[in-house]
């Protein structure tokens, strides 16, 4: 179980926990020969691959009670990974989760980063700026750039803040790294979707 | 003064104080014979109107030290209305301002409700969902609607929260109404542009 082959198969990448990835374009399934555990929110891979042997599906061992339904099973994984923390999982959307005891509590979705930016670009014109990663958020803005950068990432720090400063905060994600510096207590964990399905596996 | 004809241009209309609307594309400039002052963040009418004896810039009315250089003159001309409050307008963006004893201590951008509404189904088709405006944002999110309002709207407020909890705060902007439900204790002033314009004038 320890050296458990496991998948994390997105809308574009297929990722391994032993560090391997493959685009899902050019993906061989016979490159791949021992069982494979995977989580999918890729629906055309998962129906693929649920036609092949050496293909476990992860997603039939959640007890589904537990979460909503149309809850991504990636997100699914990075909660089942902790017992009692918030966990934030920032890339194209950024998705922010409360598990108390093991029991998700509820989360919601934020816009990631690079989705922010183009809004407020969309918006108008005079709103594309690059966001100022420096910025001091104890401070209210006085320029557009960092009133831009605080509308971006200040809100979403005080909702975090506002439901709870005890938990632990987990951070994952390709924008994990933006985030810590506003978020100095939280952790970094790339792997906790993997972690999670460990966990799972484990406890089945 | 009292009856002092006011206009406000943006980017599609001409608001009149006497309630009077045109679009910027057919507005006839030889319909209004009396002197009227206005503010435009309009560029192309600011030029124009430069150049007409009776309609008089309230830019140069406005100590610019007071704001900072990019600030819209509208957003400017909100502030100039209260002595110390939270301002937020709720437009296409949302911005809110923090006014302590007639100075302007900052404030910030954030998307408008259409441009998030936007951005998340921009982000993914799974996202594109009409918001739930009677969510109680007391408790977590447990369906995808309730995350995307939730991750909309809370964020926002727990940052107008942290800023203040004594404040008065006065809405402003199309969606003035749809907040004010979140922010019972608000006030609602469609014509906080026009009473900042009025009170710059007055002081003039």
């Amino acid at each position: 179980m320890k050296n458990q082959l496991l998948c994390d198969i997105g809308n574009t990448t297929f990722s391994f926990n032993d560090g391997r990835k493959a685009f899902v374009d050019d993906f061989d399934i016979s490159s791949i020969k021992e069982d494979v555990y995977y989580i999918s929110v890729n629906q055309y891979w998962e129906k693929r691959l649920s036609m092949q042997e050496n293909w476990i599906n992860l997603r039939s061992f959640v007890n589904c009670k537990k979460y909503y339904k149309s809850m991504g099973i990636d997100r699914i994984m990075a909660c089942e990974a902790v017992d009692s923390a918030i966990v934030i999982d920032a890339g194209s959307a950024i998705t922010v989760d409360l598990v108390k005891d093991s029991v998700h509590e509820g989360g919601y979705i934020y816009p990631g980063l690079v989705a922010l930016a183009k809004c407020y670009k969309e918006i108008s014109p005079a709103l594309e700026v690059s966001f100022n990663f420096d910025i001091d958020l104890a401070k209210m803005p006085k320029n557009t750039e960092d009133a831009l950068t605080y509308g971006a990432i200040a809100p979403l720090l005080s909702n975090i803040r506002e439901i709870s400063t005890e938990l632990p905060v987990y951070l994952t994600g390709g924008d994990a790294e933006r985030l810590l510096s506003f978020l100095p207590t939280a952790t970094i964990s790339h792997d906790l979707v993997f972690k999670g399905m460990k966990k799972l596996l484990e406890e089945h």
